[in-house]
């Protein structure tokens, strides 16, 4: 059953029978203390609110997953004086919240327990910065694509969007699920860490496009058709299949924030636009063929004699077949206060994971920067890496393979 | 067939059959130039993403409509020399926008057509602040109670959250949706006025909780326990029955920033909690009563001799049970960047309807403004009025009882 599949059959439980998942969720909910919201019978907890995804397992949940609908990402930079075993101990207190909440059941000192009942697919996936493995004392567990990026010519980075020690991507289908999520893991992270940045953004919620249907990004263009499928393709192309216990079931996260400058791009006509990107907006397909995921003909010419798919569009610079060398793009959209003037501040939080960066993400990244139509319209204003660690089993916790 | 009931029928949809709903929707994105994303076949539009929210009618939309998942509040200034006239362009221009896109039909000029085919409840609701009725020359006609509040000790308003000529309430339970309606609604206003603030906030995504029960904040207790009921109660309270024809059927929003010190009200005990807001965490019940909807015994005492509801609870002091003096609260939640020691920047985009501000609105805030345990923890940052003209028919425009 798919992720969407079990999203659906939550939707349905509000109308009548009860999905596996809502109902694991009620009972837990009705066992644990504090006061939940069904504890006295008259709010039933019954609803796409209880869906759960699975915490423990041998890689971290949030990769994988279906994209659910609010995303946040929160870097943070430890204190001086946080030590290997101090990050020992704030990851055991933060994968106790995360086993938690995820599960619907609030944190061991949650103060708005109540809030902490409904996951709507919650997840929390731990990211290592190279500042982590250097405080760690374990650089030599550091997976080597795990560095700073080189520079790119199309790069306006601010310091307030890169960089980070510890990386939380909390993603759920409600975002007071993300909010609450968000404030019970910062809380927790006081005594060790402050801070860095917090970009918080948005896909499609729950049950308004078809389950498996690729979401569009504020460009008005179906963003990911790329994706590696899920199962071998996905498993080769985003996690570490050997090695040692820190690297095996492992993968790592580039992070970039990219502007999209809407102002210029709604002054292309629609023709424009398709070239840029390589594929018709109205379907996604690729300008040679008729369906989204049919393959490109970079080869075909037109009348003109030009190829029908532009040499320098998206599409063909980003273009790879081998899953060894794709990555999983699991992007976000956000969308600030505009300017006085009206001007959009929208853009994409741009998650990219890869088995190896050096191997996946780097080269796609070089042809992309050095020649890609689409530059002229997006700027990369924030960027970060890091690695993501294995899952962990119950008893465990997140990293105990590179800090235990 | 309430909203809730409708939006479980499309979810319901998505597995099977077409709700009446999200079928009109795929039907007319089909009929309608540009290219659609269903044209092709291949990506078919059905699921709570094509359910519609009435346009056109007596009253405006986005009122007594059951709360979408997100909200955007654009307010905007008008430009020097945006007169009678003007006003009368621009205000039949967004009508036009938001009459199509709130029935999941691009705008005219909409550049990014296809983010406008799911609008997931879209509404767009019209204020009109105090200078809009100035600038158009028609100030006999603005209601008496639509000026600026008086000044409460409370306040710690900021200019960047106060204030406005139009307001744009856009709500729908996709947050692609309203990010898409905005950038029209605000393209389309660029040569009338400047963007004065925008605040966007959120409640729970659809099917997150189940129909008709009350939503929490990020202080973790239900909001909106004591709204009017729709029907006679909620009508009486919040739509002018009579007048000329730009008061009848026309209503106020009050919106106040509202800044939730999580840091202190984190410090606190559950029992403490529930002292000050007069109600259970866990239930919402009165702390005289044991469910939600319980009538508060504000006389009944308890062993101590003392009020079991505290005299100065934030229930007491907001009580009111004549319709006619009621408020109809229909608040989002906001959740900015914390600080880098981890402070939250939380709080409500407190929204409030009624029929006259100064009968309604003012004495309850009045009364929590003396005295209002609650006000240890809430500090209002922001603070705007506006009159909420009638609704229009087919052909006609918002504001055209007041500017026409």
């Amino acid at each position: 059953m798919s992720r969407r599949g079990l999203l659906t059959g939550g939707a349905l439980a509000a109308g009548g029978v009860l999905a596996g998942g809502a109902a694991v969720v009620a009972t837990r909910a009705g066992q644990t203390g504090p006061p939940s919201v069904d504890a006295a019978g008259t709010t039933p907890v019954a609803s796409v609110g209880g869906l759960v995804e699975p915490f423990y397992g041998v890689r971290q949940a949030g990769i994988a997953t279906e994209p659910q609908a609010h995303g946040s990402f929160v870097a943070l930079t430890l204190r001086a004086g946080t030590d290997r075993a101090a990050l020992g101990r704030w990851l055991r207190l933060l994968t106790d919240d995360a086993a938690r909440l995820t599960q619907g059941r609030p944190a061991l000192a949650d103060t708005e327990a109540e809030l902490g009942l409904l996951p709507a697919r919650l997840t929390v996936t731990f990211g290592f910065g190279p500042g982590l493995y250097r405080a760690g004392g374990v650089d030599d567990r550091r997976p080597a694509s795990v560095a700073d990026l080189p520079s790119f010519r199309i790069d306006r980075l601010q310091p307030a969007w890169s960089g980070g020690d510890l990386l939380l991507q909390i993603c759920a289908d409600d975002a007071i699920s993300v909010a609450h999520a968000q404030r019970v893991l910062i809380k927790d992270s006081r005594p060790f860490a402050t801070v860095r940045w917090v970009q918080q953004g948005f896909r499609r919620s729950p049950g308004v496009e078809p389950g498996g249907h690729t979401q569009r990004n504020l460009f008005g263009q179906l963003d990911g058709t790329a994706n590696p499928q899920p199962g071998v393709a996905m498993d080769t192309a985003v996690f570490v299949a050997d090695g040692p216990a820190w690297l095996r079931d492992s993968t790592t996260l580039v992070l970039r924030r990219i502007s999209m400058n809407l102002e210029t791009w709604d002054l292309l006509g629609r023709t424009d636009r398709e070239l840029a990107v390589g594929r018709r907006l109205a379907t996604g397909a690729p300008l040679t063929g008729t369906a989204e995921h049919d393959e490109p003909d970079f080869a075909a010419t037109g009348p003109d004699g030009l190829t029908v798919i532009p040499d320098f569009s998206h599409m063909t610079r980003a273009h790879v077949t081998d899953d060894r060398y794709k990555i999983l793009r699991r992007p976000y959209n956000y969308d600030g206060a505009p300017t006085a003037e009206g001007h959009a501040d929208s853009g994409l939080i741009f998650a990219s994971y890869q088995a190896d960066i050096t191997r996946q993400f780097l080269p796609i990244q070089r042809r992309l920067a050095d020649r890609d139509l689409l530059n002229e319209w997006t700027t990369p204003i924030g960027s970060a890496v890091f690695a993501v660690p294995p899952g962990c089993q119950p008893g465990g916790w997140i990293g105990e393979q590179v800090l235990g």
